[in-house]
């Protein structure tokens, strides 16, 4: 999303999170798959001109079958972060990391073995890295000795490029960098994906044409710690968010008020003390 | 359900996990009760007799909602390990460490001083540990460094009573006890909890009078992960495993056929690669 402002200020963006089935990145494929269809049919029922699946586990293990089921264009994070990984590396060897259920798909050494056949890829599921950014833990001790035991190793075997390939990654890119060193230039999906978006809209001729420009936020729950995590993610703050039912055969409606979930968790340790 | 094994060993028991929507422990009350609910009514439909609800962060934001809404006995882990620590502390100072949801229910806080007004309590969110566990970091370098951050300082405010207050954390109780020191006692809610379901049975005339018995494991979701962790809590092989459907409002049933999450895990693996 962050990416998404930057690179296309003129777009209004839908956001949905998932919160109450967070996170995705343990879930098997089939799971992962109903839920990502009963997300985008969220967005579709808010009217939305493309979608973007902007979570690496649910664009791993979805991506091909989303594209067949809906009705608008589909983007993933795969091919972008594939792409700009292929465009970083002179040594010819990728590491990717990600969350368990990414590094199982073998999502991103397909995508880029076809860019680039010769390129020697190592792939490393390093889950704990998602609880730890939404931990806040960003650059601890904790944050390096978990970064040493699932990293050391990758700069001495020639990989010159490592490819974030989650989400929440990037938050942790100054202890990742510190403990790879300077031989290894962290990749990640966020600006090759916007770029994608921008080029399919522009094609497609669906940017938008002087339209007002409104941003929104529709949460499976919402959850204490969710407006503080969004916000170390985006930079700012996120304004009113709405809780929005998903994954229920009869609804896919939001509830009747937006909420703030800060004031809504104020209120509910309020009311339980 | 390892506890209840040892102390009732002629009662089957149909155990029914989430891997789905887990983790609950970051999840608003609001959530975690909906989806409590949706699991009780899924035991219900398999025609158990009591329902005892084996997670804190469930117990601690649904349990007085449950007991309303069910027609047979329920049973949470709160009440049991609040009783164990106040049994077990002379200083009367208790430490309680849970999920996030946890400690905002303030349930331990309640539960204590209902039995001892004058203890004084320590409840601190420590969400880290369950990743961990999962991850089967169980007294590494890792392990201690975020033991460490959490329960640093602990010992030195007179604490002597440490509750887990969580499924996932007697499973890393080596590394918590050697942070901790040998003045403080670690209790967890396991055997309190198997006492009081035997009491409550044995109250009510339900103990199995002679009938077979047969344990079943209903999951949500297949995760590749999640048989090695469940063997991990159970110390012994978990046997078949059916995947459950819940969280939907026309089914409450089962799939066809009985699978094995470790050769399903297997054969997608292959499949994709």
């Amino acid at each position: 999303m962050r990416g998404l402002r930057r690179r296309l200020p003129d777009e209004s963006i839908i956001y949905f999170g998932d919160p109450a089935r967070f996170p995705y990145g343990t879930k098997s494929a089939d799971t992962i798959l109903r839920f990502a269809t009963e997300d985008a049919g969220f967005l579709l029922s808010r009217g939305v001109k493309m979608v973007i699946v902007a979570c690496h586990s649910a664009s791993s293990s979805a991506l091909p079958e989303l594209e067949r089921r809906l009705p608008v264009p589909v983007l993933g994070v795969v091919e972008p972060g594939a792409r700009a990984a292929v465009r970083t590396t002179k040594t010819n060897r990728i590491a990717v990391i990600g969350t368990s259920a990414t590094i199982a798909s073998g999502a991103y050494e397909h995508a880029i073995r076809r860019l680039a056949k010769k390129v020697e890829i190592v792939a490393k599921p390093t889950p704990l890295f998602v609880p730890l950014a939404e931990e806040g833990w960003l650059d601890n001790d904790v944050a390096e000795v978990v970064a040493r035991r699932y990293l050391a190793g990758l700069a001495d075997d020639g990989v010159d490029t490592l490819l974030l390939g989650c989400t929440h990654f990037p938050l942790l890119s100054r202890v990742i960098g510190r403990v790879l060193g300077p031989a290894v230039t962290l990749v990640d999906s966020a600006e090759e994906t916007a770029a994608s978006a921008e080029e399919l809209l522009a094609g497609e001729g669906l940017l938008n044409q002087g339209g007002p420009v409104r941003h929104r936020f529709y949460l499976s729950d919402l959850a204490p710690n969710f407006q503080t995590v969004g916000e170390r993610f985006l930079g700012e703050p996120m304004g009113d968010v709405v809780r929005a039912s998903v994954g229920d055969a009869r609804s896919t409606g939001t509830d009747s008020g937006a909420r703030n979930p800060k004031s809504h968790a104020r209120r509910a340790s309020r009311r339980k003390r």
